[in-house]
């Protein structure tokens, strides 16, 4: 199969870094491709980074199908745009959010997602309403580290290490999802410094829970409801 | 005080009736400026349509803003761009469900809703949830008019009283709330028409509410909190 | 239009700071009536003291119709006797309440109220679910301070910052709401503390929210539904 | 042990066949006494009805009390007065409905209640809310006959079985509960009827729930909470 | 009546202490009967131990139902195989959960559970939930203490008195409930002992209130659904 | 990986035809064992089955993890036996309920599923309330065919066609999910037959949705949280 990442941003800083890391998640079948958009921002931080994303979203996915895509990431924890494109392609679309968030709900109790800044919590809590998880996923906590500085190495999972802790101490997560696909690789490390200090509380890397649902929904043969996602109608439209 | 409205289209096809409405509805002193937006579709019936007119409308209430504006209303059922414009702007802004919805709580035990297409029902499902008003808001129904034909007089008029009634019957709705900003100038007459048959029904016209709400805010003194709604950080961004 | 306040105690202690604020609010063309009760109690701080004030409210807003009010605000944050009072009269009727906490979900993610005295937590956090807003409000704080002693001046405003900027910094709110009708002209002083100190948080003041509400209604043509405010059925009654 | 029944109402009309069927229920060692209140109406079938009732409630309740009664029950399925009269006596006090619906929630996964008029349901579904049980008691029914009708024998109950076959039918129920106190002696002949027809259906009747909660709280030593349920503060009332 | 207690235990370390303790709840006419079971585990302290104690509740359920039962009280807090055994018996049946946690919601706003380990917190958590009643009852906590070592006398009562302190004073409980079948006799005690130090607060001991519940069960003539709890279809079993 | 089925019945009626189908999931490098219990039912159709098959569930799954399996499928759609397995093994353990229910989360709004038999309904809706799930699933359907009937071919498609279509056309469902792990190989006929007649609704398969969810847990490095699933302490026990 062939698997399209959309990157949602408009620089090429992290192309090459998703590249690798989708490529050894993926099983020995599928092809990756990965698609930076044109319009947008540098990184999404904000409903307003969001917003400004959508239309070069919309065109990304809408290519990668139209160019034999069996399934797309768009690589943005916020999910953004998703539920846009699966209106307008006939193949698996998801983002970071849902396949983390969903997969953790069969791990534990309660899931804690730890994401980059305060500016994106009521974006998050958003998304938490509108999926109607509230009585599974606990207040989200953030480590205060703008996306494009998350190639912090050890002081990322120091402080992603930090608020797991807390969460945990607090009886607020019995599972941690990183809530940003830019928090690469990071996820064993942090599960491994987690139980070595404690009892055993599992990571969820959102990339890699995103491909994973992807081929799964692929093998599958199962993709977005088209009662959910109509078809837009035909009309004027100038991007 | 100066109100702006933003009209989420590409056309002008709705500005001279959305100012003659407005221009109804305001209070004595207010002033009334439309600005359609540049980029986006011609009607906003999809998650499709919303995103792509996103950009559009941050501009649009940005360049607003700038020019004095005191209050914006994004003149769309769906809340398009709403909380991403609340990110940008030192001033109340709000679209066509929030003042709606909230204004139908304290009419009645349970809100129905009632709009134009099967198209929109997940995306205003998605904000029944979002807000957190599940508790309260029924099923929402539809009359299956495109916007661009919302100019049906009477036959608009029938198709509403046919959901309403049976959305009352089913005990799904005690108000009724005209969920498309561009269902103008007949909630007087659905109401009246409902109270001719049956017990006091109040129709709640989305355009008037969200104008009666962008006053009342300006006159109390307040505006969206800044711990909700975060400045966006500085960063590169492509529109 | 004629507005009519009911102060539902039966002293003059508020008779005319509560005239002079309401006054303060009205657009021009509102005449302003208060109106006390002749049965009742001092104030009201308990679900007690709420139900020995029913039927005074009860008379007064009944009188108030008759006399040909186009609305009514019962100056009590319990909303007592309003949902009786809309089955008896066909005008808008509101209590502190709901005006208040509805116009404060469109301002930010979570409203926190703060209120005079434990006593009263229960019959609020009641009304919070009773209004099925249990999503949106979080805890009810305290300054512990008796309706008759709210003319603290500074006092009062110190301690609803106290408790405003806990409830803020333990992210239980984004938005304050006075909890107490009694807490008059203190709105504006808390909210410019608050931005003072930090970012800037929207404070509801439920005399103002109240006072736009009701002619927010009367410009919109609406009132309570008669599918959930039936009239009561004529029979023996002693008061 | 000695119970109170406090009538909620102005007449003797149900005083001897309440005594009677309280009679019944109680255990051997239990004292009935009925009190019917001053002031109020003639029966309870609206909130304004309710809010006439509650000074008179709490003065019946009071004076129950201060004779020396053992626990109280306020013969109305709208447990009108009850959180009030908690604050001002020390022995246990209910209504109808939280004996009769936390009793049918231990019998199946749905409770059905079915009360006398449309006038009451919002009332009784803002029970529901408030007590935080929407989870498991479905929409409320009504046979459409008045309190003071009620004495209809087999009417009463063939409406009765009608709606319960009806929400049993429609997955609604699993339990009925009877939502008025007013439906005195009927339970065992709707359990029995519905037993004949299909499978076996629990019917709870309010009178006989409440009696036996209040003689189980004075078993287990425990009455209401003084955190939930705190004493009104001295000050001026006139009743 | 006849009442059979069924210990879900596979020693007699416990019976002759429960007899004694349901013999001093019972009416003067019930008489008691206690079984415990064949196959199982020495105490209930996980959902493993749990499951392995499922058959053998199920054969002394049916077991005493046979014997001319006519109520069960399935001793755990944990309600083990009470909803299976409902299915197979035409008799009431309850463990320790609901009928605890029901009684407690007509005694104050919010219930707590103080339970023994930390092990079956998400057991009686999903209780909360499955029950619908995640609305009044606050996070669960323990007192760190196993079932078999519960006969603490003051070191078990100075424990639960710590965490009922906190839980009230973190405004999680107005009611506490005792969330072990084991804590016997000891609910009387830290009744008084909180009420010795701040306002009143009822303690509801599981085993007091599971007694009530059932003796009034029987009184009321109610049993569970047989649209909730179906009989078993016939087939093949190895128990 | 090896992967271990085990099939919570006591006879092999299953066994050769779930191998076959879960070898036709499993990926390239995925080796399948098939377990049997020995003690238990014919197959799981009310809360009694599932109780009496608790014990032979958790020897197979212990077995399984001592003899190197990597992953567990408990092949029944009720999840029994699931939480506990947890509490006693360092490797993922699922049902059919999880992983399907789960997974239909991101393919639409709300999810249906259809089972065999009413006597499994409450047990369902018991799971989806203690998953925190009901905001997006639908009431449960059954097509009233015993699990041991399941074998019927073209009319068991003909009635989860009608039940799809009937639940769909309610608006209950977006997308259906097959809730019995006894319905083999007829998803993709029932996603085609569906699909012929209307928009496409994806069709879930319970044993090909828990096949991808636990090889996806591998392939993640993730197991169950430690704070959730604690290990039973050590004490008798005679199984």
């Amino acid at each position: 199969m062939k698997l399209t990442v959309v990157l949602p941003v408009i620089t090429d800083a992290f192309t090459e870094e998703v590249r690798r890391e989708v490529g050894a998640w993926v099983s020995p079948g599928t092809e990756v491709e990965v698609r930076r958009i044109a319009r947008g921002t540098a990184s999404i931080e904000s409903e307003y980074d969001e917003a400004l994303a959508g239309p070069g979203i919309l065109d990304a996915v809408g290519e990668a199908a139209a160019d034999g895509a069996d399934a797309v990431f768009v690589s943005c924890f916020g999910d953004p745009g998703v539920q846009a494109a699966r209106e307008i392609v006939d193949i698996p679309v998801v983002g970071g959010f849902e396949p983390a968030v969903l997969t953790s709900l069969a791990l534990g109790e309660r899931t804690g997602v730890i994401t980059v800044l305060p500016n994106v919590l009521p974006m998050l809590h958003g998304l938490v309403r509108r999926y109607a998880l509230t009585g599974r996923v606990g207040p989200i906590r953030v480590v205060d580290i703008p996306v494009l500085d998350l190639d912090a190495g050890d002081r990322l999972v120091d402080a992603l290490a930090e608020q797991a802790r807390a969460a945990v101490a607090a009886r607020e997560a019995d599972v941690i999802v990183l809530g940003c696909t830019g928090m690469l690789g990071v996820a064993a490390a942090l599960q491994e410094r987690l139980a070595a200090e404690g009892p055993f509380v599992p990571v969820v890397d959102p990339t890699g829970a995103a491909i994973m649902w992807l081929e799964s929904q692929v093998r599958l043969g199962v993709r977005p409801s088209r009662t959910t996602y109509l078809p837009p109608r035909p009309k004027d439209r100038i991007a």
